[in-house]
C-alpha cells in the first residue's frame, strides 16, 4: 500500500506540474456538465473535514454493542435489533423509516465442548461452525487424523479417513488468506463426509493467537452425509500439532447440541434521507445487522451499520441536501445465508435504473484506505473527481474492479454501479467471529474516519451530475487503471 | 528501567576509568577468601553464553503443557504432573528425584454463567473465584451495585449495598497495580458481605482487553457470609459500564456451582544436583506445580517449573560440578492456598543453615531483567561479582531488598538467603489465570535468557567462596544499595 501511494503522489505531482496541453484544452461541454461544480467540491471537502471529527459513528455502534449486544439470525437478539434500528433510524432524522420482511430458517449452537482423550487429556475450547448438526448427547468420539490443509485432505486415499475425525490444521498467517484458508471452513464437512470421516474439526479460521474459537458458516452438499463440524482456536491447534509431533494416535471427544430450527421472518431495516431533485433515484450503503452470538457484533458487522447510518445521519444533520436519496440498508441474516440480501435483490431487481450506486460496509472498523468503482465510462471523470476529495482521508485512488461486496454483489452483476471503500483488514481477522468482538476494541480515529469517507462517497454519488449505474444498456467489465 | 541502566553503564565506565586507589589496593586477604576466584568466573560467563542459546526451558515447557496440561491443585491434572514431573527430572538426568506430600482441602469449579437480565439482556463471560462458594442451582438474581474500586465499597453505607450484587469495576492499568487493584479480589467478597451483599462480581484483574476472565483466590473472614465471588472479563467490564452510564438500574443473574471438597495430597516433587564439596548444604530454585483449570498454565507458573529445571539440568549436562547441591523445588498448590510451600516449611525449618540461598521463578517467561539480593553483609562483594557475571544478559543488579517470593518467603524471613531474579512482567497480566495462559505465548529467546540466568544464579550461589544465609545468627534488614 505504501509504495502505491507513494508512486500515486509522485505521479499527482508531476501532472500538476504540467503546462495546460492541447488535450486538456480540449474538454467538451458536455464534458464539463458530467463534473462536480466548484462549489460542490467546496460542500464535499467541508463536509470530509466535519465528518472526520465527528463520533457519530462511535456513539451509534457503542448503543448497538450495548442495548443489544449479540444479534444472531432469528434469535431473540435479532428482533431487538430490527427494534433497535428502526427506532435509532428515527431519532437520527431519517426522512423515511421502513423494513422488509427476510424469512430463513434457524440454527441453533447449544452445547459445544470437546476435549483429547488420548495420548494426553485435555479439555480443548471449540465453537460449533454455523449450519452444523449435533453430536449425539453422549458425544462423537473417535480418532483424530490431521491434514495441513483442505487440499492435502481431498488428496487422502479415503480408507485413511473413513470413520475418523478430519483436523484441517491450516493456519491462517494474514487476512489476505481469508478465502483461501477458509475454504477448509467452508466446504471441508462436505469433503470429509465423501470421504467417511464422521466429523470435521479445524483450526479457527483466524489470525490471532488468544484461546478463542472462530465461529462461522460451513457447507453441506445434498447427498453427502451431514456431519458435526466444529473449530478448535489457535492457542488448542498449536498444542494438538504438538501432540501430534508425538508420532502417538491422537483421540478427540466432541459434544455438540447445534441443531437445524424452524424458519423465522426477520426484517431488512431501511432509513433514507430524500433527495431534493431525484428523490426516487438513490445512493445505498449499509451493512448487515445480524452477526454470531459469541461477541456483541461490533466489527461484524456493527461497525458497518454505524459507519453508514452515521455518514447519512451527518449529511442530514448538517442540512446539505443532495438531489437523489441516500438510503441505508441493515441487511438481515447476512452471516448465515444472505437471505436479507436476496430479499432485497429479488424486491428491487427489477427497478435497478433507480439506484444510483451501492457501497457496502463489512470489513471492520476502518480506517477505508482505498476506493474502487465500478461504474459507466462516462462517469470516470466525477468519480475521478470524488477520489480527490477524499484523498486527504488517506483513501486511495483504487482502479475499476468493484465487486459489490457481499450484501450488493447480485445488483452489481445486473450493471449497479457499486463501489468498494475498502476497511483496513490487518486486524480484522483477528477478532472475526468470535466472543472478541466486543466494543472495547473500537477506536474512535478509525471509525469516525469510516463513517466520513462514506458520508462523502454518498453525497457526491447521490449529488453527482452523471448516471453512475449501466442500467439496462448491456455492460461488460472495462480494463485499466482510471 | 531503562533510565536505571544507563545510570548503571555511565557509572561502571567512570569506576572503570579510575586510577588503583588505596581503598582498592587495602583489600585483606580475608577478602579475597570471600571472594570467586578467575577461574570460578570464566566458567560462570561460559555457563551464561552457552545457557543463553539452549532450549532446554523451552522444551520442558513444550512438555508439561501437552503431555499434562491444566493441573488444578487436587484435580486429576494434579496427580499427571507429579508423575510427569518426577519422570522428567530423572530423564533430565539429576542425582536425586523424590516428593514430599502435602494435603489440602480442594476446590471444583463447576457451571459459570451470568448474564444482564436489565436494563439489556446480555450474556457475560465470567469466571468464579478460587475457593468461592456457589449459588443455589438457580442463580443468583439481583441488582448490581458499582463501584469504582473497593476502598469505594468499603466507604458506603450499608443500606445501600444490602441485598445487592456488589460489581467492583477497578481497572488494572499496569502490572505493578496487582497488589492495589487485586485488593477487590482478595478480600472484595468478605467486605461485601459484612454489608450485606449476596454476592460479588469483579472487574478482572487483568492488563488485557480480551474476553477472558481471570480467576484467583478469593478470601471468606470466619463469622462472615460466604457470598459466591465471580470476575467478568475487561470486554464485558466495558459493557456493562456503558451500561451503568445510562443511569438505568442493572440487574444480573449468575450460576456458579464452585463449591468445596474433601481433602487431597498432592507432592513437593523435588530433583537434585549432587554438590561434590558440601552435598548437604544447597541452593534452592523454583515455581510451582500446580496451574489454574482455564489455560494450561504455562506463564502460571510451567515457567517458572522449566527455568529452574533447565537451569539445574543444563549444569549438570555440561558437567560444572558445584560444591553445594542444587535443588530445584516443585511445589504444591501454591495458587490456592500456598500448602506446598507451608509443607515445605515445616518440614525443613530447623534445618535452615542447610540452605545456601533461593530463589523462585513465579512471573513468567522472562527474560530476567534486575537481580535483587537478601545475604550476610560478608556475602556482598561475592554478590557483586555474581550480578556482574549476569550483566551481559541484560540483568541489572538489584538492592538488598529480596523478599523470598510466594513460596520461599517464610525461609527467607528466618534468615534464609534470597535473591529475587525479577521477570519482565508488563505483559504478565495480560494471561495471567485466564484461558489464555497457554504455550504458544511463550518466546524462546525470553524463557532461555531467565534459564541462563537461573542457571549463573544456581551454579555460583552453589559454588559461593562464602556462606550467603543468616543462618541462626540473628539478622536484620541492612538498607542501602549495595
Amino acid at each position: 500500500m505504501q509504495a502505491n501511494k507513494l508512486r500515486r503522489t509522485v505521479l499527482m505531482s508531476f501532472i500538476a506540474s504540467l503546462p495546460l496541453l492541447s488535450m486538456g484544452a480540449s474538454v467538451h461541454a458536455q464534458d464539463h456538465a458530467k463534473l462536480f461544480s466548484e462549489k460542490e467540491l467546496q460542500t464535499a471537502a467541508w463536509l470530509r473535514d466535519t465528518a472526520k471529527l465527528d463520533s457519530s459513528s462511535y456513539r451509534i455502534l457503542e448503543s448497538l454493542t450495548t442495548e443489544v449486544g449479540p444479534r444472531m439470525a432469528g434469535s431473540a437478539g435479532d428482533a431487538r435489533a430490527v427494534a433497535w434500528a428502526e427506532a435509532k433510524f428515527k431519532e437520527l432524522g431519517f426522512d423515511k423509516v421502513w423494513k422488509e420482511p427476510v424469512t430463513f430458517p434457524t440454527w441453533t449452537r447449544g452445547v459445544e465442548t470437546a476435549e483429547i482423550i488420548s495420548p494426553f487429556a485435555q479439555p480443548l475450547v471449540i465453537t460449533a461452525l454455523g449450519g452444523s448438526v449435533g453430536t449425539a448427547p453422549e458425544g462423537l468420539r473417535a480418532e483424530l487424523i490431521q491434514f495441513a490443509t483442505l487440499a492435502e485432505m481431498i488428496k487422502a486415499p479415503a480408507d485413511q479417513i473413513r470413520g475418523k475425525i478430519v483436523f484441517i490444521n491450516h493456519k491462517m498467517r494474514n487476512h489476505t488468506e481469508y478465502g483461501s484458508v477458509g475454504a477448509g471452513r467452508f466446504v471441508g464437512a462436505a469433503e470429509a463426509a465423501k470421504k467417511g470421516a464422521i466429523g470435521l474439526v479445524i483450526r479457527s479460521i483466524g489470525t490471532d493467537s488468544h484461546r478463542m474459537p472462530h465461529t462461522g458458516m460451513t457447507g453441506y452438499e445434498d447427498g453427502v452425509t451431514k456431519i458435526p463440524a466444529a473449530a478448535m482456536s489457535n492457542s488448542d491447534a498449536d498444542m494438538v500439532s504438538n501432540m501430534f509431533k508425538r508420532k502417538l494416535p491422537v483421540s478427540l471427544k466432541m459434544t455438540l447440541g447445534s441443531a437445524a430450527g424452524p424458519n423465522y421472518t426477520s426484517y431488512n431495516v431501511i432509513g433514507e434521507i430524500t433527495g431534493t431533485e431525484k428523490p426516487d433515484e438513490h445512493v445505498i450503503i449499509g451493512g448487515h445487522l445480524d452477526s454470531w452470538d459469541l461477541g456483541t457484533g461490533a466489527i461484524d458487522d456493527g461497525a458497518g451499520c454505524a459507519i453508514s447510518m452515521a455518514a447519512a445521519e451527518m449529511i442530514k444533520r448538517h442540512g446539505i441536501k443532495p438531489k437523489r436519496s441516500i438510503r441505508v440498508v441493515l441487511f438481515a441474516n447476512e452471516e448465515q445465508s444472505g437471505a436479507g440480501a436476496n430479499a432485497y435483490f429479488e424486491k428491487y431487481k427489477n427497478q435497478i435504473s433507480k439506484i444510483q450506486a451501492t457501497s457496502e460496509a463489512d470489513s471492520g472498523q476502518g480506517p477505508v484506505i482505498r476506493m474502487a468503482s465500478f461504474v459507466r465510462p462516462d462517469a470516470y471523470a466525477a468519480v475521478k473527481q470524488m477520489q480527490t476529495v477524499m484523498a486527504p482521508l488517506g483513501v486511495e485512488a483504487g482502479g475499476s474492479d468493484s465487486g459489490g461486496g457481499s450484501d450488493m454483489g447480485e445488483l452489481r452483476n445486473l450493471g449497479v454501479a457499486s463501489f468498494d471503500l475498502d476497511l483496513r483488514g490487518d486486524d480484522y481477522f483477528d477478532l472475526h467471529h468470535t466472543p472478541d468482538d466486543t466494543f472495547d476494541k473500537i477506536e474512535p480515529a478509525r471509525i469516525n474516519q469510516a463513517a466520513a469517507a462514506y458520508a462523502v462517497f454518498a453525497w457526491m454519488a447521490a449529488q453527482a451530475p452523471v448516471n453512475f449505474s449501466f442500467g439496462k444498456e448491456p455492460f461488460k467489465k472495462h480494463d485499466g487503471d482510471h
